[in-house]
Order: structure tokens, then C-alpha cells, then sequence
């Protein structure tokens, strides 16, 4: 049976979000998986009396619960980091024991981007750069937050950046098929060669 | 033996977080918890010839293992939403199937601090709030993204919401001290009769 990849992103809120939901799923086909998108819960009947809200939350849950591994759309969203929504499930797959991988359709540093609001300064003192708060910016080179470029450090692959022009920010769709190439790569290629060297071992 | 409370929050970033950490686990104590605060981890020496920040996922990953709850603080951070590092460890501790408690130091909906931004228009063919991307801007009232506040409601609280004053909004305490006693009511009175149950049933 085909693996199931749970697609996350921020496109779930474009006006065409179904049709782009369409397009990675054709492109997880293509590439050996099944694409289970989170619109395709948004669309089905709320039960009479339930919010919509917590319908849809159950929904994408439960098909986090149903995948094998996810794929998620970590680009920049109202501000320098990520879309939260994406986010909590990044976390939830890899609380769930998941295989992850993730993209961006900018190629910027997460520094970078916060100190294009103008408000960053270094603390000589600390060694480290400072936002209006006092907060520190990270400074590790990475695209977001540590935890977001650690935990796919940690299944040893990158966050997939990818240069994309302004308009095409949420729709443009390399990043993503560079995630199905790592996914066949390491979830549909090597298991032949591990089941192998253990018949060699029997 | 007590149980152990996470502390996320982006107070981490702060140049006395080591204090404000100290003052989170003298409230845990006084609930019947025993804090864990990510910056005791940060603060630890990294491994010779291992990167700082996978250091610190690793250590923080291992406290969320360890940890039997957690309390996340989800206040809005360089942007309408929450710190994506504290929101990635929210849906970490869901997917290990832990229970998660939240507070934001600000009163307000997504979408009325969305529409802040200036740049957000009503869609009347779709009936619908749109960012300058055509992004739709969730309007459920909620206090984030629904996955954020939906995963609390799914455990039956609600994510607590605090007014505090602009300077004060990464170090007041008060969500925090609520969460605190959601946690002890839900995780603590309540086990007993649970277990005095079972014992009347032996």
C-alpha cells in the first residue's frame, strides 16, 4: 500500500486552494505517495451543532493520525516566521513519531527578515541581536525558528528554500516536489536496499 | 512523584529569561508541579563539535519526553500570531498525546490584529476576511490559528487570555499562575477520586 503523505501549508486559505490541494496531490502520485490534503476535511458537512472550527481541527487530526509522513509549507506568513497552523502540525507529526519534511519559498535567514522591520540592534554586551522587545533573533543561519530547522536536521535533511518571486509566494510549487524527490528518496528507495541486507544476514 | 510541567513560551529570547524561568518553577511548585524550563537546557554546555541550536532541540525534545503536561505561552510575537518555536512544542506535546494548557498576554482575535496590518479587505462573493495576498484571515474568534485554540478546547479549557500592558507582555504571570490552576484542578483534585474509585471497585 502507498504511503501516505499529510500535505500542510498555508494555501488551505487562497481562493484556490482546492485546485492547488488537486495539484500536490497529483505530484504525490506521481512521486509514489497518496496526498491527503487538509481542505478535504474543510469542504465535508460540520455535524449539526458542532463549531467548524473544532470539526476542522478534528478533521486535520485525524489525518495526521492516518498518515505515514507530511509535508510542510514553511514559508514566511504574516511576519518573518511561518504560518503557527503549519507549525503545530510540523510538531504534532514529529510528536507522533513522523517522518517530516519541510519547504520554504524564500531563501532568507530568519535574522535577516526580522531585521528588515527596522527594530533589530546588536547587544554589544550579550554578543547577540535584539528585537524592540529586547528579544533575542536567533542567529544559527537557519530559515526559522531552531526547532523548525532542527527537527528536519534531525531526520537529516534540510528545510528546502527555494527562490520564488513575490506573487507566486504561495502557490509556486518547487519546494514541494523537492520534498517528494527526498521522501521517495529515503522512504521508497532505501527500504529495498535495508530489507535486502537482511535476507543477506538470514 | 509530581508531575512535570513544560514551560514554552518565547520568554526564552529574553535577557533574564534564567530569572523568569526560576520564577515559573517557584509558581509550578506552589501548584504541585515540578517545572521544566527549555533555558535550563540552553544554558548547559554543547558537545564538542555539535551544532548550539541541534543541541538545544535535542535537550528540548528530551524535557517534552520527560514532561507529563505542559503550559505554553502563546502571545502574539513579531506578528498577529504566536512564537512558532512555542507553538511547534504545543503540537509536539499533542502528538506524544500529553495534556497542554495556554495563555496569551493579549485579549484580542486573530482577526481583529490581523486587520491592524491595514491591508485586510471582506470578500463579499466568498463572505470572507482576505489579507493582501487573498490569504483568508480565520474569523471563529478564536485567539490564533484554530489549531491552536482548537487543541485546547479539545482537551475542555479554553486558551486563557490575560490584558496586560505593552511593556509587561513577555514577562506578566498572571495567564500563567491561571494555567497553573486549570492544570492542578484538572491534573491533581480530580485524580483523586479517580483512584479512590478504583479502589472501590478492588
Amino acid at each position: 500500500m502507498k504511503r501516505k503523505m499529510y500535505l500542510a501549508g498555508p494555501e488551505v486559505f487562497r481562493p484556490d486552494a482546492a485546485a492547488l490541494g488537486a495539484k500536490k496531490k497529483a505530484l504525490c502520485e506521481r512521486y509514489g505517495f497518496t496526498g491527503l490534503f487538509p481542505f478535504d476535511s474543510e469542504v465535508g458537512a460540520v455535524p449539526a451543532g458542532e463549531r467548524a472550527d473544532w470539526a476542522i481541527y478534528r478533521s486535520n487530526a485525524a489525518l495526521m493520525q492516518e498518515a505515514d509522513c507530511a509535508i510542510v509549507n514553511l514559508t514566511p506568513f504574516r511576519g518573518p516566521s511561518a504560518d503557527v497552523g503549519s507549525v503545530f502540525e510540523l510538531g504534532m507529526m514529529v510528536g507522533l513519531g513522523k517522518r517530516v519534511f519541510g519547504y520554504s519559498n524564500a531563501t532568507t535567514d530568519l535574522l535577516s527578515r526580522v531585521r528588515q522591520t527596522g527594530s533589530v540592534l546588536f547587544d554589544d554586551e550579550d554578543r547577540v541581536w535584539r528585537d524592540r522587545h529586547g528579544m533575542r533573533v536567533e542567529d544559527f543561519g537557519n530559515a526559522d525558528n531552531l526547532m523548525i530547522d532542527a527537527c528536519l536536521a534531525e531526520q537529516e535533511h534540510p528545510l528546502v528554500r527555494v527562490s520564488v518571486a513575490d506573487g507566486d509566494r504561495y502557490r509556486d510549487l518547487r519546494g514541494f516536489e523537492e520534498c517528494l524527490r527526498l521522501a521517495a528518496k529515503e522512504l521508497l528507495t532505501r527500504a529495498a536496499p535495508v530489507s535486502n541486507r537482511r535476507e543477506d544476514r538470514a
